[in-house]
């Protein structure tokens, strides 16, 4: 039996910093994404793909507060926001790798997935929810928000404006999973779980319905790998191998530690809360529910054996 | 072997004529849809469901106006926004699906896919596009986009402004088709061909790419019934059968037509260009190709044996 990978992308591996995020910038990215991806198939890989949202359900979300002040468009909720991300995100990815595949002439489906992921609305995260989402605006505006709707903002530590802020709530169940295993599992590639996968909570009984919050791609990526049983689970990020003392004299980088280790190095407080924090947090997590290792480095190093930072049981 | 049921919704069926649109409504709507389509499940259908996207695609392209006029987020070409929407309306789809299940404890996945279609650039339909998409410009508006871009607008009939136009070729390869036919012969319900399709050509050897276009629903619905060898194509509309002289004193509805029938009153102008007719066609596709009966209806009579019109082969 072929091995099972799931590999993490984050919302920036088609939309970079500096770039505008058109269409054309953003599959051009996903191209060499692809590239990179299917030589984990020559690595004797079967693969799901996860991916984040970031930059581009910001845009969506700007869109939207546009076309209802222009033309008086319904709102459209953080819930569907992130499925228009999967819908978008899931195509552009899915093309190029279609390409990639092509032109080594291999067979096999690229599947897009919307994937709808189950929280619980007694989360302690909903207590004090800190992620910020979509466009900044005025004090008075946001206080007219707040009064008319449940959403809570917060003003901007830059100075930048009000801004509405959700809740990060752990990921409980990923609908679809036995599905998305077992396609992977036949050859084919599945993306899944876009943006963290839309949030949905049981607000009675037989009632499913999506909710305003964020769930955290990293952690529903390592969520999903434990419950399918992959063998690996790639975390991307933009810096070939996880480090130490990041950006000072004393800086080093690791190329395997143990989850014992990288549970230390977390509470030394070693690892930014918004960057490398998450993905070292998912890793372990992986690690710990499956035994199995994860990797943490960047798109272009997929294709290598030893590769990025190897995060192990022992 | 279980019956294998292609069922396509309008775009309306989730967003009715005089309603705004807004989530509450649409998840409503599709609450009571999903209800009537699981009832082909107790007929002993498998099912894979299909939709449009008019209303919604309509709203998302306004949407991406004001955005770029507000804050200058980058123009999304129609492929990305049929792409948000087969994300948004699948996502609803799938949620109240799930709901219906649950309530009658019945366990399996509901797969959204995203779903490309490959279209030939050569197609006559790209010679004179007529399908109006997006919102209303001013004559100078329209010249200023048509002069910087490709794309082709018309005046209005009706005085509202200038309207861009797009072809709609006919689909030629739905990808994923295999896949498709699979899960849902394994008991999932499928959801895929959102809104016709994200139509895609090759610009060249190995290398799809996104068009700006529209593919008939229907028309897409019916290639995929006949390639994945399903026993029955129910295509959905607002009526509960077909009608003969509508709208007149002499109006009489259709129990049961043979695709002889049907192309003759086709070509007696019985039916509208853009509403009954493209259903019509679809049917008689499908039939055609497959030997097996088309039925048109509405959704509330999906859990009646003879409900509808009957398209046969002979």
């Amino acid at each position: 039996m072929k091995k099972l990978a799931v590999v993490a992308f984050g919302g920036n591996a088609l939309l970079r910093a500096g770039q505008k995020g058109t269409i054309d910038e953003q599959e051009a990215n996903a191209y060499v994404a692809s590239k990179s991806t299917v030589k984990l198939i020559d690595r004797g890989y079967n693969l799901v793909l996860t991916h984040g949202n970031g930059p581009q359900v910001g845009n969506i979300l700007l869109a939207n507060t546009a076309g209802n002040k222009l033309y008086g468009i319904p709102d459209m909720p953080l819930d569907i926001s992130v499925g228009y991300s999967q819908g978008f995100i899931g195509y552009i990815l899915e093309q190029q790798l279609r390409n990639v595949l092509m032109s080594k002439d291999l067979d096999r489906d690229v599947i897009t997935m919307l994937t709808q992921v189950l929280v619980n609305k007694d989360d302690e995260a909903f207590q004090d929810p800190v992620k910020p989402v979509g466009p900044f605006f005025t004090k008075e505006e946001a206080e007219k928000i707040m009064k008319e709707s449940e959403s809570v903002f917060k003003e901007d530590a830059a100075g930048r404006g009000w801004r509405k802020v959700v809740a990060s709530p752990k990921p409980l169940v990923i609908y679809n999973m036995r599905s998305i295993e077992k396609i992977a599992r036949e050859g084919h590639i599945v993306i899944a779980v876009g943006g963290g996968g839309i949030p949905c909570f049981y607000v009675e009984e037989n009632k499913l319905q999506g909710i305003d919050a964020v769930i955290d791609k990293d952690l529903a990526s390592s969520l999903l790998a434990s419950q399918i049983r992959a063998d690996k689970l790639f975390i991307l990020t933009d810096v070939p191998k996880v480090c130490l003392n990041f950006n000072t004299p004393q800086e080093k980088t690791i190329d395997r530690m143990s989850i014992f280790e990288a549970k230390k190095y977390l509470n030394e407080g070693q690892f930014g809360e918004g960057s490398m924090g998450p993905k070292i947090k998912a890793a372990i997590n992986f690690v710990e529910h499956s035994g199995k290792d994860a990797i943490i480095t960047e798109t272009s190093l997929l294709g290598v054996d030893d590769g990025g930072t190897r995060v192990t049981m022992v």
